[in-house]
């Protein structure tokens, strides 16, 4: 009976604490979807200018990226981290996420994207929430020991206000952090934050992502896994070798130019004259014009190249000093691939280019749930056993390669035999 | 590039290993469905010969408890231990899984039933999966150090043979195992093995279980949300009752009286009248006919206590020797309790049973993606959200109490502020 009373005083507690964490989600989901109005505003109108400038503003990327890099260099040495700060801080090595960051990062995305490099937007918007969420948890010492909590709920924030998709934010959030394994203490911060920012980015009229695709794809049970297996390991192919290539050239051209303002200057040139001389800048921006080009009806033309130059350039881009994050390019890059390998197999292009979609980005972030779940949140929940084979392959051959370099990977204890 | 060589033969090494890892899982899913054919044979004559014979039949129930003590203490001491022994393998306390387990069990689960005790049926389908995996990779020294990884392809593939829902049996198996983590390792074979068993149990006729639901949920992001967490905190703590309670029966009626033999036929005399007198045998057997009466149209009767008197007469017949597992009971017992309170406030009853169904399994096994994936195979994708919202809550709230005694919490390190 004593022990019954302590353990309903035990769960009042935990109901508390549980009602401040859902409440302190609450908070960040909401500032971020605030300010990531702002971002996608500043976005549009950058966009609209490029577009306007098109293909001759290119010439100039060489310079915006040298401003860049200038500005970093005085203002943001550890703004520019980017993703690894947020690694650091939840391994302990870092304390927080200096303000500056949001402005900063917002301000970098606009100018590389005005003048036309490959990069994304969603690497940029996780930066606003994990920045905003950091300024929060210095507010409450009380919670000084849970800095990865409060990380985890700002970049999911950060994901579902822009894109729209609340579930997706969550599992992406908490397995990105560390690979393998869920932090599952997170969990009501995250889910508040990410369903709020969801819900104020719609208010606001941040984009819901969504794509119609033709008749809803059905497997019964094992008959056709074989072909979103085999589709699956090429998307893991490709999604590993976009985190395994940028490692690789960051590296070698750092050692190869190592002063930052040099090499952005020369690898932006020959960048930009590439953007150029390939379909007059047709590989700017974050992609978008290729993901669109597979599921619109009628389709517009996708090249069997597409992918791959979109690949090569965005790791150009993003290695040299161009802001803005690897996910957008690598929703471009999935679908551009599928699109011309998923017919092989006797599929509706607009199918495979949907399992490319989420297990090319489930590959190069070295996550399995949240690509499954960006699968069925965009594309409906009619493809679940589909995406479920394909992303869960994609994520067994990608060889834990990740985009961030700094991501933990979980080792499993093997049980002695 | 000789980088790149050693890369992609490393890619070779990895896929031949997938490839038999794929083998591996496809083989344990076959053998198991193949078994579990038998056991649901077995099951459905004797629960023909229960109906005809109920409820006085419940009379032998002490006897039949008698029967099984008698025998587990005479062959199967290591058996009788069923899903802890499963964990301490995996904890490297013990090494492999008596093959007669297979038989003891599903002998036991058909006497349990045919006398018409409270428990339920997956419990010990999991246990031939294990078995079944546990002979295979006896057979193997090459994979001794893998136990984990067979003994959780098992459970998947006992689960999905049975039950018909594979991704379900999928994310069941590998959180449960260690409560807080997911072994990513264990994939393939475990995707395999659940997807196999699945179709081979379809193939067989061993029953898909799904329910039709009124008009599909949708809840516009956290409009509806609270009333989805308060429904998901009051079957947390039911979920978290269930095993709560078990442990605490278990014991104290183990000191009350020792002896195994004495027990059972006193408590069993017990639970017999108790069965007996509550609308003759209304909660014998595996609670299908609560579940039942919650979905079918037009629905059948659901008193508002049918959940608590399934939840302690199921306690009562695990604890002293019947057998047969509590996941279908957990069922039962979520979705009366969802039938009753759900309109409360104001929804639809049907929707927040299965709201219950899901939750309250998913609390007393202390999973998170289990129960939110059981209840979009067995009802439908529609509801998504509300089973995120629902079975979240319930496992924030259980105080990772699980129905296993043994399951393994994983403890997070805190970052130091």
């Amino acid at each position: 009976m004593n022990e019954a009373a302590k353990r309903i005083k035990q769960n009042l507690i935990d109901f508390s604490e549980l009602g401040i964490w859902i409440a302190m989600g609450l908070l960040i989901g909401a500032i971020t979807a605030f300010f990531e109005f702002i971002y996608q505003m500043g976005l549009e109108t950058v966009l609209k200018i490029h577009s306007e400038l098109n293909p001759w503003i290119l010439f100039g990327m060489p310079f915006a990226g040298l401003l860049l890099v200038v500005l970093f260099e005085k203002y943001g040495k550890k703004s520019r981290k980017g993703m690894n700060l947020v690694f650091e801080i939840s391994q302990g090595k870092e304390r927080w996420i200096p303000k500056r960051t949001l402005s900063l990062m917002m301000f970098a995305t606009w100018i590389s994207n005005l003048f036309g490099a490959s990069v994304g937007r969603e690497g940029v918007a996780m930066q606003i929430g994990t920045t905003i969420a950091s300024f929060i948890n210095r507010r409450f010492p009380f919670f000084y020991h849970e800095k990865t909590i409060f990380l985890v709920s700002g970049m999911a924030a950060g994901f579902a206000g822009l894109f729209g998709t609340p579930y997706t934010a969550v599992f992406f959030a908490i397995e990105v952090l560390v690979a393998g394994t869920l932090k599952y203490r997170a969990l009501p911060c995250t889910i508040a934050a990410s369903l709020m920012a969801s819900w104020v980015g719609g208010l606001l009229g941040l984009n819901a992502e969504t794509h119609i695709l033709p008749a809803p794809l059905t497997i019964s049970s094992i008959d056709q896994g074989w072909k979103y297996l085999l589709l699956g390991i090429g998307f893991g192919i490709v999604g590993g070798s976009f985190a395994w290539i940028s490692k690789k050239f960051r590296g070698w051209i750092l050692k190869k130019i190592p002063d930052g303002k040099k090499r952005v200057l020369i690898v932006g040139s020959i960048l930009a004259v590439l953007l150029f001389v390939l379909w007059n800048g047709r590989y700017s921006n974050f992609g978008t014009n290729l993901i669109d080009g597979c599921f619109y009806k009628p389709p517009m033309t996708i090249y069997p190249w597409d992918w791959l130059f979109k690949m090569l350039l965005t790791i150009g881009c993003l290695s040299v000093g161009f802001v803005g994050g690897e996910v957008t390019p690598l929703f471009a890059i999935g679908s551009s691939l599928g699109f011309v390998i998923g017919p092989l197999f006797g599929m509706d292009p607009a199918w495979s280019a949907a399992l490319g979609y989420a297990a090319v980005f489930g590959a190069g972030t070295n996550t399995w749930l949240a690509p499954i779940m960006v699968g069925i949140e965009i594309f409906g929940f009619g493809g679940f056993p589909a995406f479920f084979i394909a992303c869960s392959a994609a994520y067994l051959v990608n060889h834990s390669q990740s985009i961030y370099a700094l991501q933990q990977r979980y080792e499993e204890e093997k049980t002695e035999a």
